[in-house]
């Protein structure tokens, strides 16, 4: 076989067999097939797709089995991922995992780091002094058992073949394809052994998805190819026009993840973090209102709090954070931002907001950057709120007034003041089983 | 500039402006742009396209000074070149060239090597013992200016840009796209320093274009390129479902180019010869009846015989071999290929006698083998021909008795043999000015 030949064929529009998928993802993953010829399969499948019946789980199949596939058949009950496609202020994995797994869920949740304008859960998380994400992984599975959850990064071992490639889609352009996406992120999320999986397929201008046609075109791949799979999903199409929350950035967004575990915390992000945990638990055979009583009484009696105490301190972090918050990184500088105009707020541009983050040093413009856990913004107005002029907009946090002088600029790019309310917009815009 | 917004551009099917090309292509000549990204743009364009109006013309430029640019000014004359897209037995170059330039044509020709099922020029000319195509560059304008005409091979100066992407699309499955076609044979062509061009399409099995659609296309694309850069082009589609001529090899066929220009020779290949020669003489401003007889003049007193022997011996060729072909190299083993039943031969496949002639020997798989001089085969019945059986279709030339097994059983795959003799296919389909 020879990869001159599968990329004609792919070129052409053919469908590949499933001996020729695995002999991409292995030559891929082992380096015998080369960069170049790769780049231009890739291309090829940009065009032509990748058959979701027949191609598209052979494919997956092969970049699962790349690597290591974990055994977690040890720990009893359903083990339930849950997975973003990525947005602004997303952090419902960190008040989630530990309110699912209280809940009963196994959680072995593998998470990612924030690229451009989107934030990950792993930066977030590594702001709690102390916390490791980089666990072995008996000691993942030995958490999953016995706290029923445990949050860590992709392993070196876990999917090589997506590490290969989707690095190479970063960088010719080739990661905008569905079927690329959906066995991008299954690869990796199979890989932890799960059963099941809920998806947050976000949709508008702060998500990679920016129609609610396309995001639904995903998530109806990526269910259809979790079934095929022998796996249950389940996947939410939710707003992400305006940040999530009030928070955005790293340690800010841990802080606000514990006000959610305390009960409290912005609506929106409370929300999402139950309709989440029901879908969850729904996987796991809980019907939709007991979920739901369940969810919200242990966010009530203080015992998905507890939770996250157990797993921050088995992760070697330091768990009087949620006593005391002053422990998290706190930012030199800060700055407040005010309204031009008195109006209604009437748009906050989530990926404007994104970038301004990684302008204060909370994000990555490139992979190898270093991100700083105590810069970010809070916001003090939601859209849909009345504004005065001068009135405080949102507060700025970073390491330099230079920080704050370019994310103020970026900052302004993403704030529409008007004279009309908006519509209110629904967090939750579909749901796919 | 970064090379993945301009990959991305091209494959959501932007138009590149001239800077944007220009940085491809200097990126690619100078490795700063990584061989994913260029195959990656590659195959962007095998799917979009580049605008015959705005982007081929400037990306045709930026290719052809990617290098070296010849002047030819000081040669007084039209600077006239023949390229032929590939065939088997195609060894017209060889007598035509002389041929044009005793008619007063100046013939700059850098020629190609054989790959696949196709010969190459060179590697026929180098059958002449002591045979140079590797001049300095001073060398070959000098003796355009002084004997009118000089064959060599690419030099590294010329079009780099070229030999960089034709090996990524070689690798890469993204050969067979119009544009990136036309601008590969335009850069070298055009960076020859020539006036003008006659293009030689191929059309069918043997041909890379297998239908008149495409080979038109091509030529069209090709026509229009050159006069959009201020050069003269004039394109024939010509049958290649047969070989051309008797002869299909290296040395074989240098003694089928001197039987022509001995005013003799297969019809085809003398006609096709004299055909190339009046668009290279119209293409000087000689009328075209004009031109025939010019040019059939030059054949009937030997005068183009006489030219090509000055070529051989300025390029330390042995001139003896025109009256003594049994200083061409001659083959170890020989064979005679019979035919297997009586009646008409209704089809010699091109396509599979070059394939014959790559196992005998003479012509190369991959680009780094060698090729035996001596090696090929030797018709003794044409298409449309009355054959009994047992009566010897072929004479085959190897150096081995295995290299003729292997070549006699490919050979088998390229005949047919039936009943009813063959409409007589024309030798030009069309001519595009």
């Amino acid at each position: 076989m020879r990869a001159y030949d599968l990329i004609r064929k792919k070129r052409d529009g053919g469908a590949l067999t499933g001996e020729e998928l695995g002999f991409i993802v292995r030559g891929a993953t082992s380096g015998e097939i080369a960069d170049e010829q790769l780049a231009a399969f890739l291309m090829a499948v940009f065009f032509r797709g990748l058959d979701v019946k027949t191609e598209l789980p052979q494919w997956l199949q092969a970049m699962l089995h790349s690597g290591e596939v974990l055994d977690l058949s040890r720990i009893a009950g359903r083990k339930v991922d849950k997975h973003s496609t990525g947005g602004v202020g997303d952090k419902i994995s960190i008040p989630l995992a530990p309110l699912a797994a209280v809940c009963g869920v196994r959680v072995p949740m593998v998470s990612g780091r924030g690229l451009g304008h989107t934030g990950g859960t792993l930066d977030k998380l590594e702001s709690i002094p102390g916390f490791r994400v980089d666990l072995p992984v008996e000691r993942f599975i030995d958490l999953v058992d016995r706290l029923g959850v445990c949050l860590i990064g992709q392993t070196a071992r876990i999917a090589p073949a997506d590490r290969k490639l989707y690095a190479l889609r970063d960088a010719t352009a080739t990661v905008e394809s569905v079927p690329l996406i959906a066995s991008s992120i299954l690869s990796k999320k199979l890989a932890e052994g799960i059963d099941a999986l809920v998806l947050d397929v976000k949709v508008g201008r702060g998500a990679f998805m920016k129609t609610a046609g396309e995001a639904r075109l995903l998530a109806r791949t990526m269910v259809d190819l979790c079934r095929s799979l022998g796996r249950d999903c389940v996947a939410l199409l939710t707003a992400m026009d305006a940040p999530l929350g009030n928070a955005i950035g790293n340690a800010v967004e841990v802080r606000e993840s514990i006000d959610v575990l305390r009960n409290a915390g912005p609506p929106d992000v409370r929300e999402l973090t139950l309709l989440l945990g029901v879908e969850m638990l729904r996987l796991c055979g809980v019907d939709a209102a007991e979920a739901r009583s369940r969810l919200e009484a242990a966010l009530a009696s203080g015992s998905a709090l507890r939770r996250f105490a157990e797993v921050i301190d088995a992760q070697g972090g330091d768990a009087r954070v949620l006593d005391d918050p002053g422990r998290l990184p706190q930012p030199r500088c800060r700055r407040e931002v005010r309204a031009s105009r008195s109006g209604v707020l009437t748009g906050l541009d989530a990926q404007e907001v994104g970038l301004a983050a990684v302008e204060l040093g909370a994000g990555r413009a490139r992979r190898e950057d270093a991100v700083d856990p105590a810069a970010g913004l809070l916001l003090r107005k939601r859209v849909g709120e009345e504004v005065r002029a001068g009135e405080p907009l949102a507060d700025l946090h970073a390491a330099s007034e230079g920080r704050l002088d370019a994310g103020e600029a970026r900052w302004h790019a993403a704030v529409t003041i008007g004279d009309v309310p908006p519509a209110a917009a629904p967090l939750v815009l579909e749901r796919l089983a």
